[in-house]
């Protein structure tokens, strides 16, 4: 799609030609800079609402900070479209979030100005400060430091513990709060009251000028009222000094709020911050969307929308020819509210990803049992594990990539209690155009050394449901269930309920010359590639697992006992899981078949569209006949 | 060793006996209840001065809460001794931290009366929230839930996200903070700062009731005064009730500070606490130690002292015959700083272990460059990561238990960057006394499947040294080292330094039987079992890893080659470590090797001494005698 002409952009190509343009021209570059993100993200979709509200933000940063020298760090990475394009890849940038593109995040990677790899929340402020620390022990007191984190990346944990610290070695640290009140849906919580309170009519900053102007005028009364004020003057001052608000009880100074739209007042508070040494925070109001009237409208629609007409933002639907199936998150939403209305000691829980799980449709209809506590997986894991102690039956649904966030708390506050929390491990597998940050492909792996826990991961969107019925049996202790992203091919999925036996696979199809094993929702590729395999000859059998822990020892006898040559196929990362397990298990029990292990490899996997990573890490339809044949070839041989 | 007769205590077995003693004599229901733990802990070593410390607060919580009904979590569990005594387990306390006795921590399965099972810090009020939001959504408005969480465990990221989540569902929750500045060495950070501030003589409390008391004067100006502060009246007012503090900030209403060690002002402010609903800090002041004058001198050393002389407070050390070997982690610290004079880019961090890791001797000779950045792993390593990003060289020191907080940072801000950090995992392998929480034994299995991590465990303290000065060469990248709990079996061990090429094990002996592959300080071990099997006539070889990842697949082609019966040996999970990394190399590479994985099979280990749980789990001399013999007697037959 053509790009409109732009007077300034169009010779900018880094902070240097930025930096060039005069103070008065910035209004005009920062509209040209939200017009060029509109153009691309258009026909080209990504992230979207966020790096518009920043658009200011990021123009002035540039302008003022010396980058890459100076350490600039966006938090999460939703935001930096316009950093991109500022810093030496607005030529590229149409490869956003493509196969061989580049990265829809901040990389290290990419460009020396991305200072840090970022995707998951809340890792700028202590990326930062190790940053400004490592500055201050090289003497290089002139590098500056600059987090930018929003209100939503603010309530996780990892944050308070990077401002908890930064209080202790008073290092050359800038946060900026990028405050909009959102994250990805609204954000909810004490913190984000809190900001609303600070920054409503009424807005705290006056308050505290109208005391301190107050305090002035005392040395005009007469002594005797002067008398009463002593006592209380120096306590005033000292609650506003120190207890003035959360960040300042952190020993941060604190600024604002400002305008994060006025880029010309922006640039005159980050070059007056320059000067002030020690940790800082400065509190940005933006408006998520700023600038695309839809997305001011529906921020979370518009975080990351498909394809639109950049002018009227009519969304541009790719043509449907056949009625689709609906998305695994699609079918737990819908499950989990049919299973709550039978059962009434379920809750859902989700940590700030209502519409991305789509527990959005359990917090409709069942407002008190559905939970959305944040950005916060370890919360959500050990408040399910306090929950699950009374009695209720949890239903933590969490992305496998985050859940790495809350490792521990799944060992410590579920496993070891042994108590009733069913895991969805939504966006199982490699992810798409989120990249390596986001790909939730070691779970297999750190699930399985964990006792007591059950493992399931269905083949399509009917195991799913029935899994979610078996989970919610009594007693079943830690129960998780892991699904992709994306749609399944199933239609008519609502069938009547049915128990799935722990530990129990099927068998899809009989076979002589070789066993596929697989597990999730990733074997139909290798039903495809059977298919294929049966037309030139060969005769495949292949099993669904379903549960990778307990494994179905039975039904591993029976494919160890008839078949020497084995195929294992799993979404994930082959050290560790259902390859592992299959190996493990036959030589525990003396079988000599050989397992060709099939899945992610041991390296980092970039963006690109599924199925272009499935076909890279060789476990696509093409890849899984190519593995057989190769065995078959050298087995016939 | 006798205790001594105790008025009251003696006939206490459970809250329900509490509660018929009469306030008046509350005080000397805790001076035995002092004098019964210093009699128990000074001849049984356990945790000592922060159960001491919270004596009034336990007695007040079971004279008020009508426990088990209501919900009382401790966070931690270090302080929980007199919770245990006075909840029906007297008279098997002195079994506490013992093989088959009870646990060192509250734990569901000992005990109706421990809500939780803890070890780790800072989830008590994610826990709390969670029973709470259960009552509430069971309509059982009565019963009440209490959290008792220190200002340590405070620091935490968890407890952030459960302050911040609590304020949105309006749970009936009370939050006890005990409040003696101190973890296991004395707290850091801003909020440690903060807690500081608002307790110090000029007490912020007394600050706010001084303007209170002005406010009301003001009534009492003449009418032009009055003009001049009705402007900012309703401002102080909204800075006092909405930023007056940290807490109040997320929306719980904060009491305190109160004397924690005045058990009838407890009582009365518990009970009136009990009338408030909606959620709520107690702000108490304890001294660790209270009662003991030397636990109170030295809180760090008295945290959990050896044995003692009840008395005089001298320290019992067990004889010893010949000169001892040191502890690993004093390796680690005295090597780190060796290697830090060498090589000015090394940092060392701790996340509030500096004592427990060695990380304080650098401390104190480097104070610049050794960070403890208090209770927030999480923070830990993702500053580690800032740090490495900019040129510096981070020695991260963490427990093998407490890394499973950090797993997403290891993965997303080390790994994925592949940034030189260099992880020092204390504490691998089981612990000892401390029990299931605190076994570090999933780690071989979780770093397994970390693309681009190295992962290394030394058989002795020269190794741990050669390792380290390994890991320090340039562009390392991620480097995890792991040793255990305890002392090795070296003197000399401040060897020169030397090189231990990445990816390459050595051969401790030749045999032809049978072979052993052994990882980490464990191999001690088979050395022995090896010893003993060489008496009865077999000849066993026995190789020394030293690398888990990458493995020398030179060394496995030679035993596998050579070998067709193995034993690996590791302390930690069978599952997914040192095992299965042997298995799948056999199968990949087409051995028809028969592998036995000796290690902790798939269940919970409790307390005990490192040796009774390596006997448990087959895994000492004994376990590897027991295995080699049975395979080799079916070699034989």
């Amino acid at each position: 799609m053509a790009k409109s002409e732009k007077e300034f952009l169009d010779k900018i190509n880094f902070p240097s030609d930025l930096k060039k343009v005069s103070e008065d021209d910035l209004i005009q570059v920062c509209e040209e800079l939200r017009q060029e993100i509109i153009e691309e993200v258009s026909c080209n979709p990504g992230h979207f609402g966020a790096s518009l509200g920043v658009v200011e933000l990021t123009v002035a940063l540039h302008y003022v900070l010396n980058t890459p020298y100076d350490n600039l760090i966006w938090d999460v990475g939703h935001q930096a479209y316009g950093h991109k394009i500022l810093t030496g890849r607005k030529d590229i940038f149409h490869t956003n979030r493509k196969y061989k593109g580049i990265s829809g995040f901040p990389n290290r990677n990419e460009s020396e100005y991305d200072a840090f790899t970022v995707g998951h929340s809340s890792t700028s402020i202590s990326a930062a400060l190790g940053m400004a620390t490592a500055a201050q022990l090289s003497g290089e007191t002139d590098r500056k430091t600059v987090a930018v984190i929003g209100d939503g990346s603010m309530t996780a944990g990892l944050a308070f513990e990077g401002l908890n610290n930064a209080a202790n070695n008073n290092a050359d640290l800038l946060v900026i709060l990028n405050d909009n009140n959102m994250a990805i849906d609204p954000n909810v919580g004490g913190l984000n009251n809190y900001l609303l309170d600070i920054t409503t009519s009424q807005t705290y900053n006056k308050v505290k000028n109208d005391i301190w102007r107050f305090l002035g005028k005392l040395n005009r009364l007469n002594p005797n009222t002067q008398k009463i004020f002593q006592k209380v003057e120096q306590g005033i001052k000292t609650i506003l000094l120190k207890q003035s608000n959360i960040f300042e009880a952190f020993n941060f100074r604190y600024f604002g709020p400002v305008d994060g739209h006025d880029v010309n007042h922006m640039v005159k508070v980050l070059s007056d911050l320059q000067k002030i040494s020690g940790p800082k925070l400065l509190h940005v109001i933006t408006k998520k969307g700023k600038g695309f009237k839809l997305a001011e409208q529906n921020q979370t629609y518009w975080h990351a929308p498909g394809m639109f007409d950049k002018v009227t933002g009519e969304i541009l639907q790719p043509e449907s020819t056949s009625p689709q199936a609906p998305k695994f998150q699609e079918v737990f939403g819908n499950t989990l509210v049919e299973l709550a209305e039978m059962n009434d000691k379920i809750v859902g829980i989700t940590p700030a990803m209502p519409t991305g799980s789509s527990l959005n449709i359990m917090m409709e209809k069942m407002p008190d049992r559905a939970f959305d506590v944040g950005i916060a997986e370890q919360h959500a894991v050990t408040f399910s594990g306090g929950l699950a102690a009374k009695g209720k039956l949890p239903f933590c649904a969490i992305y496998s990539s985050f859940m790495q966030r809350a490792y521990d708390q799944v060992i410590h506050d579920v496993a070891l209690q042994n108590v009733n929390v069913v895991f969805c491990l939504d966006r199982g597998g490699v992810v798409g155009a989120d990249g390596a940050t986001h790909h939730g492909v070691y779970d297999l792996a750190f699930f399985r050394c964990i006792p007591n826990m059950t493992i399931a991961s269905p083949l399509d969107a009917v195991e799913l449901r029935n899994l979610m019925f078996t989970a919610q049996q009594e007693n079943m202790g830690p129960f998780s269930i892991r699904y992709p992203r994306g749609k399944g091919r199933i239609l008519d999925w609502q069938k009547p309920f049915e128990i799935l036996p722990v530990g129990k696979g099927q068998k899809l199809k009989d076979g002589k010359d070789l066993a596929i094993l697989s597990i999730g929702a990733i074997g139909v590729e290798a039903v495809d590639a059977i298919e294929e395999l049966e037309k030139d000859g060969y005769s495949i059998a292949h099993y669904d697992m379903r549960y990778l822990k307990p494994i179905d020892t039975e039904l591993l006898h029976e494919v160890l006992g008839k078949h020497d040559q084995i195929i294992t196929l799993e979404d994930g990362c082959i050290i560790g899981g259902l390859g592992s397990a299959v190996i493990e298990f036959a030589n525990d029990n003396h079988y000599q078949a050989r397992v060709k292990r099939l899945g992610v490899p041991d390296k980092w996997v970039e963006q690109g569209t599924q199925q272009e990573l499935y076909r890279e890490c060789g476990y696509d339809k093409l890849g899984i006949i190519e593995s057989a044949t190769a065995i078959l070839a050298k087995t016939e041989g």
